[in-house]
């Protein structure tokens, strides 16, 4: 079924696609339907605001990614932004910008993979804007969350000696897309041809479907650790390190040995013939949580799974440098994901 | 001079355009440069959000609307709807995406306008994002404001007998579009032939530079005056008091000959043999403030400058209409703008 999205207009579609949507969280007054929502903060939280503008071409290409994984993971790296300022995401704001090539049940789908998200992660749909493009698909999202009072984790905080950790493991989302983008080039003009990605789901996994550390968050304020600084690995682990030291002026090591990274990731990277190691330091799009914390919480941070010590911050002096296992060091450069300087990306 | 921007990147770009950017506002914690803002907002005061996606070739034309012109009134509309609220805006987050058309010096030229409008009505930025487009500009704000708690206006607060209210006048944007767009028109193939718009400049004015009205709403907290409902004019008269009606529960009656309208409206409407009623009521981007009060505050707020009593609200089952000057009944129809259902726009 394709319904064309002129036959509700704009209120219509808004309308149609925000049925049924319910504020669940405290802080959350008023939602849709008003010049702007409001929200009521109890004092003693502060309030977080992060802001993502996705399109269509550049963010991402809809021939092998469904509407549904799109809406899902256009909310998750929000959430996560929230996350990695040792708060939680409990509010966003949806503005879509369509062309004619959209169906309303395109949009129902983009629509259920927010919403899922949401649900998920306990966060209220609050607002937004949807309205037409000449070409494309353009989906910007902003997330409010909230923090203990002073509990907010920014990205200047590290100190000479801290421990560097990092969440779950990298690279795996980086070599998802390169696996879609392979069988794309492969497939191109046989649409009923099905690419074979057995024994790769979870690659696949994490670039379509990335899940925010709300986990992490939790499991460190049990354990009473309110790291020194933090951010969310989205450009790549070199960018995000060199973020933290140049806005802490610290230095660090970082040892290759330590760094996370999933069998199937290697094996393929191994099939690919790419360095396994500048894949997991410059892929991004991992989602994953980099903090730094005193050498004093060792014994607490180490007892927490599904993080890993990767090094330690330095004296600025001693710059950034990766060790690799056979001792040998190397600046860390910033490879990452930059759309507006196409020549340094990594997949170049 | 032209840069081009991938000799800044994406980091690059953020960084030269908020280069000085201060933050003013007491609720403002911490900026750009983390993963999210921080804001602080005292017990007392509610928390507005408003949001809006500007896309080129849809929401503005670059062949006459100046990029400085462009941020500021990508700003103000934002302003205004926190402003419709009875809050007033104190944040800001800006998000861009670009096609490589565009230089360093247009991005400075935009936020430029923004910058200003900002400082003009004390609001602070805070973040957003900026990114590349395959085509075209997509301008993404986001506003975040506080109001005295229990004094937010929503829209469905109207009731029987109330005064209905509008600021300033109305029709003169949707004329100063018409106006540009002829001109367009006619200058097609001609870049060096200037247009004269000598005696509409007012008309020009509201519709590349509009200013949302702060000043109505310190004059009406002046007053002591809480509007029982309250929106901004953006859509045009007709659609908006159509929401107020609906969401309220409620018919009302206006009149023609109360609706406030400017002399070079009228004189440009005779220009181009148009209906000046049907331009006022249904023209949008007038950014004015539309509310409704008790009959109680009828002296207190006929005493203020600037503001018009245009007719009053009914019971529901009175209908929703226009009383022309020659005492007819029109039953109210929005034909606002409305950029997903193109039949119905007011132009075609």
């Amino acid at each position: 079924m394709s319904t064309e999205i002129a036959s509700l207009g704009e209120f219509g579609l808004i309308d149609h696609l925000t049925k049924g949507i319910e504020l669940k969280n405290e802080s959350s007054k008023y939602g849709i339907g008003d010049d702007a929502a409001v929200l009521v903060y109890p004092a003693g939280k502060e309030v977080l605001v992060s802001t993502d503008l996705l399109m269509e071409g550049v963010h991402f290409d809809l021939t092998y990614v469904p509407l549904k994984h799109l809406g899902y993971k256009a909310a998750m790296v929000n959430f996560s932004d929230i996350y990695a300022m040792n708060g939680y995401p409990k509010q966003i704001t949806v503005s879509l910008a369509l062309s004619k090539r959209f169906s309303v049940e395109d949009m129902e789908e983009l629509y259920a993979g927010i919403r899922l998200a949401c649900q998920q992660y306990g966060v209220d749909i609050i607002g937004g804007d949807t309205t037409s493009s000449l070409t494309g698909l353009a989906i910007s999202i902003t997330c409010i969350g909230e923090a203990e009072k002073d509990k907010v984790v920014y990205r200047n905080g590290a100190k000479d000696t801290d421990l560097i950790c990092v969440s779950g493991d990298l690279g795996a989302a980086y070599m998802g897309l390169q696996l879609l983008e392979r069988e794309k080039a492969v497939f191109k003009g046989e649409a009923q041809a099905q690419p074979d990605f057995t024994g790769k789901e979870y690659l696949l996994e994490r670039q379509l479907k990335p899940e925010a550390r709300k986990d992490i968050i939790e499991k460190l304020a049990a354990a009473n650790i309110v790291p020194t600084a933090m951010m969310d690995v989205s450009d790549g682990l070199s960018s995000e390190l060199m973020h933290i030291c140049s806005q802490s002026k610290t230095g660090c090591r970082v040892y290759e040995e330590h760094i996370p990274i999933d069998y199937q990731t290697a094996v393929q990277a191994e099939e690919f013939n790419m360095n396994l190691t500048t894949c997991a330091m410059n892929g991004g799009e991992d989602y994953e949580l980099l903090f730094t914390v005193p050498i004093s919480d060792h014994e607490k941070v180490s007892q927490i799974e599904g993080i890993r010590l990767i090094g330690h911050i330095t004296k600025p002096e001693l710059g950034q440098a990766l060790i690799t296992r056979d001792g040998q060091e190397f600046e860390l450069k910033a490879q990452g994901w930059n759309p507006l300087k196409e020549n340094e990306e990594v997949s170049e």
